[in-house]
């Protein structure tokens, strides 16, 4: 997080974060959903490229609210979070286990977004921001129904291991 | 995450991690709390930081259940997040910053901590490990209660703000 005395300061360099880690998920999710063994995993992953494609642009317009060039800052956690991704494909044994691991890694992605489009929303609204509250809260719903999305694929396979 | 080819593997690489990551926590939520400027966030935090200390216990009981020595594994999704809080902790020009930001980066925390926990368990329940599934599931719910209780401060204080 860049240096952030202000509460103004903290929500741009949140957004920063934010913008660099969704970009990161954009380059990353091809390679998730062709590593996918299930049709389901493949699809949702797909799906979710495409939201990503509009959440980003969501991110431009918040930061042309706020008369601000887009940028993103490096941020270590979904750095990490997106190798985790990487290492998960270069050395699952078999297709359950690729699948396993790539849920896992996007949950985490998830969760780490609904983390922060939470926060940014809260802080949007405390900033009087109204229409950056509600594109970023649009963004929010749509990680949280994808970590759902992900609960119910995790639970299929589970089940289908365990029949 | 190490070297994971198989489920069993990929359990115990995730386990390392987390454990890390909890070690990592307890040694900044002290910090958090003392610079937390409202008593119900410093609350939270003391009793958070006990909540740990549980935690750890747990994770080296399923560490203990697989005959393995408790080991944490550098994660760097983790380091970030502790990292972004000790920045806020430098940075912030009032309370009130400071308490937003304190909170958004505990947030991060949890929802990582949620992710990961929650993985556990469903690959717990898959691989049979029963105990190891309880054991993980009482932290996933302790997890889920402290964000809950984080939102809830959140709020208040936003609510404050526009009072």
């Amino acid at each position: 997080m860049a240096s952030a005395r202000t509460l103004q300061e903290l929500f741009l360099s949140t957004l920063q974060d934010i913008y660099h880690g969704e970009k990161q998920i954009l380059k990353a999710l091809p390679k998730m959903a062709k590593n996918a063994t299930t049709p389901e995993l493949k699809q949702a992953f797909q799906h979710h490229l495409q939201q990503t494609e509009g959440q980003v642009e969501r991110l431009q317009r918040v930061f042309e609210l706020m008369d601000k060039s887009a940028r993103g800052r490096t941020c270590e956690a979904i750095e990490g979070l997106v190798e985790e991704g990487k290492e998960v494909m270069s050395e699952a044994e078999s297709g359950e286990v690729m699948d396993a691991g790539l849920i896992a890694a996007a949950q985490a992605v998830e969760h780490y977004e609904i983390a922060r489009y939470g926060t940014l929303v809260a802080w949007a609204e405390e900033l009087g921001m109204k229409d950056a509250a509600q594109l970023l809260q649009q963004t929010l719903q749509e990680e949280k129904q994808t970590d759902e999305l992900l609960n119910k694929i995790a639970m299929e396979r589970v089940n289908r291991q365990a029949a």
